[in-house]
């Protein structure tokens, strides 16, 4: 039986959490993104999937890039922040599955089969995976701002090569490629003074139901 | 700027949380409930929207309503599990928009207009808030078991009144009541005898990209 993590623990992951727009001049580096992943990596997925593809975008080449498929409310506070994470998930990700699942040798072929089961599977398990991302950024003390506002379409043309061949795909189901964005994630340390005041949330009557 | 989590933190809300499949006596209280909501509740969502809906099935009846729609490798440990929650999202989640950002008025006919774009949000803003319910439970010292493997439909016409006339709904969109099942998540404290051993996970090369 384990113990309850502390209210400072539980006010830095939940309670006093907050999506932040603006960012204070601290750098992410190299190790602390290989931190979030190596903690994010071990949440639970559907017959450990693992669909999420994750692309840290930090140069100014990359920030360049991304910013024309950004909303126009959007650009400023990513251009901005220290990194950009592209949350995505990769279609083909069952053919991880002989390393991800090796007592289960049948999983691969039940998804390879089934374009809707993938598609539903790797939407899902990838957002599971990017609030994994959230909340371990959140545990080793970095802030986020996760956003939907973007045109999926076109970054995925821009870092995913949708539209281009693919070497190796399968060329019947994914002609163009076979990672796609999900959401974006900024992650930086937030400037708590330009933060608006937190928006309510529903009660527990109104979101929960007990039978 | 915070701190970093401890290592006990840390390792009870990813590196050491197992996914349990067998689960010792001891009840899951209404008070804990509302504990785990009270935390993922804060997690972020587009625009605040919370989409998620959560039934919290405890009582033998429940279960066996819950029964019929599970597939067979998931029933035992469901039917013992001292709680399950249904992991859901309703379709008319804007209609709370006007209690959840009042600051953006206009955000409740964006959404109101656009069945593809309420559809995408609710879908992976409740999986966001999924993944906060498994994180707040592990935070709070319970132990999950999350699952996608159930008959949605099924599950939906006997929780949720799909099929059914909806009074107060919208009969245009949604003539079949408006809230549907993403996943399932078992809830109690797990039995570690009963643990298989650890699947591994992907390196961080084979899923991330630095730009």
């Amino acid at each position: 039986m384990q113990d309850i993590l502390s209210d400072e623990a539980l006010d830095q992951i939940f309670r006093q959490a907050r999506t932040y727009r603006a960012w204070l001049d601290k750098p992410v580096t190299d190790e602390t993104l290989r931190q979030i992943y190596d903690l994010m990596k071990w949440g639970p997925t559907s017959a450990n999937t693992c669909p999420a593809r994750i692309v840290f975008v930090r140069s100014r080449e990359g920030k360049e890039r991304l910013k024309p498929a950004l909303a126009p409310g959007n650009v400023e506070k990513t251009m901005t922040a220290p990194a950009t994470a592209i949350v995505a998930y990769d279609l083909l990700f069952y053919e991880k599955l002989p390393k991800l699942s090796p007592h289960n040798p049948k999983m691969r072929d039940l998804y390879a089969g089934n374009p809707q089961l993938v598609e539903s599977t790797a939407k899902r398990n990838s957002s599971l995976q990017g609030a994994y991302l959230i909340i371990a950024a959140r545990a080793l003390g970095l802030d986020c701002g996760p956003m939907s506002g973007f045109d999926n379409a076109k970054l995925d043309e821009e870092f995913f090569g949708a539209g281009k061949e693919c070497a190796g795909c399968d060329q019947e189901f994914f002609p163009e490629g076979h990672v796609r964005s999900n959401f974006l994630c900024n992650l930086g340390y937030g400037d708590p003074g330009k933060l608006h005041p937190r928006a309510p949330r529903l009660e527990f009557e109104e979101a929960c139901d007990l039978r």
